[in-house]
């Protein structure tokens, strides 16, 4: 199956791994944890994957819920499909906690402090997510 | 088990139908269709409920997407766990289409007009809810 990463997806992220028949894909932005996760698919809703599949990406999402508690110290993930802009399904998996650059606020459409990865949490990042 | 509906889930929607474990509301602007689910349950997170409960609600999810396709032409639904504010666990399914009234932001801080549902008009949603 010809698949191709949305251009704006790709310029907004890292890349991380492919897990199943899902990208990862880690948000440039450091400041808030934030995966995005890409099934290998053309359905738009998540309720309209297969339901095999939808209990694949549960599991990826609980995965790095656990991760984002663990290296963040995240207290509470905000889970969501939206695609008004971008329509490829992708599911927003985001690291929050209280007095985070957004905090209580979502993070679509709110301006909050750009703050690179470095090489090493990056890599580091990356060797986690293989593990999992 | 003693369950109450957050006050400020009460204050914001219209209660709809009691649907196995889940409380479905209809929030009170009519302008964009939005339903927001509550599971009786004390956990916080979906991808934390039993696999069991997960695939309901996905079901009921899809059910709700569905009649906003039929009732409302929407094209896109937004579906979201986020709980900053309010923790009781509670998914939002908002039926969207370019040029509503937010388009394309989601709806949560965001401001759009509002619109009261007419006592007809609820009175045929709570009817379509109560056959799916």
């Amino acid at each position: 199956m010809m698949f191709d990463i949305n251009k704006q997806l790709q310029k907004d992220t890292h890349y991380l791994i492919k897990k199943d028949c899902f990208h990862l894909l880690l948000h440039k932005n450091a400041s808030i944890p934030w995966v995005i996760i890409v099934p290998e698919t053309h359905v738009v809703e998540v309720f309209d994957l297969p339901e095999a599949t939808q209990q694949s990406l549960n599991k990826i999402i609980q995965q790095v819920a656990h991760y984002f508690r663990q290296e963040f110290a995240s207290t509470k993930m905000n889970v969501a499909a939206i695609g008004n802009i971008v329509s490829q399904l992708h599911i927003h998996v985001i690291g929050r906690q209280n007095g985070d650059g957004c905090w209580p606020d979502v993070v679509w459409g709110n301006e909050y402090p750009f703050v690179e990865w470095s090489n090493e949490k990056l890599k580091k990042i990356k060797q986690s997510f293989e593990l999992i």
